[in-house]
């Protein structure tokens, strides 16, 4: 099987690399080529199969058929603008977001001759917006409150039509927010809830921009890396007319979360957050999920951690390798 | 105030264009200005106002550039390739109803310093597809089952994120299906439930190429033009975050269809009704709503007929000069 990784140098793109070039084989698939593709050169792990590492201009009809020429089987699409950007930058966002993903069931389709790739896309539970229901169901409909989440939901629909009409084989995870991101803060408005842990972990001040009883969804690194290779192996049958599926996570409030911070590294870390408040910030996390049932994406056997501890459990042990400050 | 109306040549904007031209005021607001544009020249109806009558490819930057660039205060967009064609021609339905909607919100956008117009867009019902409830609430999901309603659907997010970014002042109905649809039929799977009635109104043969018992949900041309005219004038403010809504309508099953008929002219007139099985227009009608609950639509002042003898009775008085055959 060979594999195309769409959005390779970002984070979670890396370790998903990490986890392809781990063994030869993926949930039972014997995997013999691997290409690492994003706007800039992603790193190249070593492995005992075929890997490549280029730069593409994801939005270029011609780039991503050159990409899709090669025919590859399993294709992960994790290129995306990220919501504060999307925000920011009206036509950047819908030219990657939208025009970006579209291009690339375009360009499949016109492969022709049979030729059907699973597609695992990155969706986000951006696609929902107040009202919105303490406890979030798989029922609940899509009404993005941002652009970032029109352009998630959109993409939706177009990978659900794309696989009725069996061009595509797809399927759309709405992903929780990763949460402890490692490394360097990036653009999205959700930055903060990985670096009030993050940073103190490493001693480092961060800075809270929200009220601490803002509740949000959320998942380890590890676990949204597990949920991509599950989602390349599952029997698509299983999915029906509904091929997107909200992920697993955990719910907690950002005072939870600096609990669950202090359990880990002690009163002398949660003494490096420093609350100021971004009203800007604020608006947009108001609008955003709080906790859901994702009982269908369990009973496809989609799994996450399941409290918080768990979460800073797994960047202490795969980030800081296994030593806690505390 | 001047109109632009994108789609004036189908059955709808015909009609929607004799009900502009009939006053020099649409609910309370004085017309100085009316343009109609389809892909084919659209009659124009003399008025005590300019009235222009042009010919455009709607899926062209640059002809919908020049139509915004007089800056329409209000414009109707009623533009489509309808259901069975955007099925068998892929790429015509999504240039058309995905591409050209959001080509006339990008050009809008550019205009730019203020400009803001209200803008009417024709959604649908098939926006909606199974599993669905028997009775369709306003909080119902959107997981349409052919390419139409997914490009309707997508048309949706967009209107809805180009009205919060402020570019501008949008609102989308879901239209039921249109009955009795006057003229020849068009490619729409839908059309059968027209011609079996309007077909033995004319004394001549129609042909039902589903079971009776198929329940769908139908409004008369003069709601439907009644909702476009509504939607053009409403507070935009009521809507909040949601600006797409379901319409109220008829729901009826196609025997409640024939028994309307029957009374309304005798059983000659059933008796031209003949049934023709067709699996592909099954197929495709199976996977539609047969009732809503059109509550926010009704609290909003959308108005409906509320039998189906009151939608044969509105085709008798508008297409038949109030003469049934009976």
């Amino acid at each position: 099987m060979r594999i195309l990784v769409l959005g390779a140098a970002g984070m979670l793109g890396r370790k998903l690399a990490q986890r392809l070039t781990a063994a030869n084989e993926m949930e039972g698939m014997t995997v013999s080529g691997l290409s690492l593709v994003d706007i800039e050169e992603p790193e190249r792990p070593a492995a005992d199969f075929d890997v490549s590492a280029s730069v593409a201009d994801l939005t270029s009809r011609s780039a991503v058929a050159d990409l899709v020429s090669d025919r590859p089987d399993l294709i992960f699409h994790l290129a995306a603008v990220v919501s504060g950007e999307a925000e920011d930058d009206f036509e950047k966002g819908y030219r990657v977001n939208l025009d970006g993903v579209r291009t690339l069931f375009e360009e499949i389709r016109l492969v022709g001759t049979g030729y059907r790739p699973r597609v695992v896309f990155c969706s986000s539970i951006a696609v929902f917006g107040p009202p919105l229901p303490d406890l979030i169901g798989d029922e609940q409909r899509t009404t993005p409150a941002t652009s970032y989440g029109t352009q998630k939901a959109i993409a939706e629909l177009l990978l659900s039509d794309y696989s009725r009409r069996g061009f595509i084989d797809g399927i759309g995870l709405r992903l929780p927010t990763i949460c402890v991101r490692p490394g360097k803060p990036n653009q999205a408005a959700s930055g903060f809830f990985s670096s009030i842990i993050r940073e103190p972990l490493n001693g480092q001040e961060a800075t809270l921009p929200v009220p601490p009883d803002v509740r949000h969804w959320f998942v380890s690194p590890r676990s949204g890396v597990g949920f991509l290779v599950h989602a390349a192996a599952l029997d698509t049958a299983l999915l029906g007319r509904h091929r997107c599926l909200t992920m697993p996570g955990v719910s907690a409030t950002v005072a939870a979360q600096i609990d669950a911070l202090r359990r880990a590294a002690g009163d002398e870390a949660v003494a490096l957050i420093r609350h100021e408040p971004d009203e800007t910030i604020a608006r947009i996390v108001a609008t955003w999920p709080g906790a859901f049932d994702a009982r269908r994406a369990g009973a496809l056997g989609f799994r996450a951690e399941t409290n918080f501890d768990d979460i800073i459990r797994a960047h202490i042990e795969d980030e800081l390798s296994g030593r806690s400050p505390s």
